[in-house]
C-alpha cells in the first residue's frame, strides 16, 4: 500500500478503489457487501484488488482516511488561509458539497459506517470529524463576534450545515440539472442568506439573491 | 398485536417498545441489534417482548409505520389545513423537528436502516417518504408562485430541510440547552430567512430575526 502511493497513476487507482468500494458500501449496507463485489465493480479478480487494499476492515477505515484526507486538503486547509470569516464560510460550505457530490459516497460512508469500525478505529475517525466540526463553528462563532450572524445558535447552525451537506449524498445525482458546482452554490446561498444579517451581506463578494 | 392496539396504555407501551429498539438499533446498527437487547434495555423477558413484537425483521417495519404515522398525524396532516404556503412550510419544519428530537430515534431509523427491510416492505415505507416529500416540495413551490421564494432551486431546497431536520438525530441532546420546540423554532429561522425574500417575511406572523 504504501509503495503503491508513491506514484500518482496508483494514487488514481486507488482513490477509483475507494470510491467504487464506498458506492457499493452506501447501496447494499457494509455488512452485506464482499470483497467480491468490490473486486467485480471494478473488473479486477479478488487476488488483484488484494493488491490495493489489505481486508474489508481495513478498507473502511481507508476509505474514511481517504475521505478526511480529501476534506482537509481541499477544504479545510485552503479555507484556513481565509480571514474573512463569513467568505471562509462560504468558501468552506461550497467546497464539502462539491466534494460530496463528486466524491460518489465516500464521505457519506464517513458518516453512516462508523459502528463497522474497530474501538481504535473509530476514535481515530470521530476525533478527526470533531475536528473539522470545530473550525466549522469557530468559523460561524467569528461571524457572531464581527456582529454578522442573525439570532441563531452556533452549534444549531454548524450541525445544520453539516446535515444539508451530508444529505446531498442520499439525493444528489451527477445526471440532473445541477452540476457539483451550482449545488455547493445554493446550498451556500440557502445558508448564508439563513444565518447572514441582511445588511452584512455583499460586502464579501458573496452573491446576493434578495 | 392488533387487539393490543385498541387500548391507548397498551399503545403507549408499544410505542416504548417501538422508541427503545430504535434507540438500540441507531447506537449498534440493525444487524448487531438481537430482540433480547430490546428486551433487556426495556426490563423485559424476550417471551414478553414477543407479545408486543412478532420478530426482528416485522420490528424495524413496524418502527418505522410508527414513525410515519406521527409524521402523518401530527405534522401531514395538520398542516394540510393550512392555506398561506410560508405558514405552513414553518409548521411543516417546526413539527417535524420536533418529532425526531423527541421521537429519540424512531425516525432517524426510517431513514437510516432501509436496505435492512425485504423488498415488500421497502417499496412501502419509500412510497410514503415519497410523498413526504412531494407534500414538502409542493409547499415551497407555492411559497415559489406567490413571488416570496428566492432564487433557490426548489428540489434543493427541500432536501436541505430533511438533510438539516434529520441530522438533529446524530447530534441533538435533550439535556443540552435547547428544548424540542426552541431546536425547531431555530431550524425553521435558519430555513425561512434562507429562503423566503426579505420584504416577504412577516406578514405570516413568522418571527423575523433581522
Amino acid at each position: 500500500m504504501k509503495a503503491q502511493k508513491k506514484t500518482s497513476s496508483n494514487n488514481e487507482r486507488l482513490a477509483e478503489v475507494y470510491r467504487t468500494a464506498a458506492q457499493i458500501i452506501l447501496r447494499k449496507g457494509y455488512d452485506a457487501t464482499s470483497v467480491n463485489d468490490i473486486a467485480n465493480a471494478l473488473g479486477m479478480t479478488k487476488a488483484g484488488l488484494y493488491h490495493y487494499i489489505s481486508g474489508k476492515k481495513e478498507l473502511l477505515f481507508d476509505i474514511m482516511t481517504f475521505g478526511l484526507d480529501e476534506l482537509r486538503d481541499e477544504c479545510v486547509n485552503p479555507a484556513g488561509s481565509i480571514k474573512d470569516p463569513t467568505e471562509r464560510l462560504h468558501f468552506i460550505i461550497t467546497k464539502h458539497a462539491e466534494l460530496v457530490t463528486r466524491g460518489q459516497g465516500v464521505i457519506t460512508i464517513l458518516v453512516d459506517e462508523i459502528t463497522a469500525l474497530t474501538p481504535a478505529q473509530s476514535r481515530k475517525i470521530t476525533a478527526r470529524k470533531r475536528d473539522y466540526f470545530e473550525k466549522l463553528r469557530n468559523t460561524i462563532s467569528q461571524v457572531k463576534e464581527e456582529g454578522k450572524l442573525q439570532d441563531i445558535n452556533v452549534t444549531t447552525a454548524a450541525f445544520s450545515i453539516l446535515g444539508m451537506i451530508n444529505w446531498l449524498s442520499r439525493w444528489y445525482r451527477p445526471e440532473g440539472p445541477l452540476s457539483p458546482d451550482q449545488i455547493g452554490e445554493e446550498l451556500s446561498r440557502i445558508v448564508l442568506n439563513g444565518l447572514i444579517r441582511p445588511e452584512a451581506r455583499g460586502r464579501h463578494g458573496l452573491k446576493i439573491v434578495n
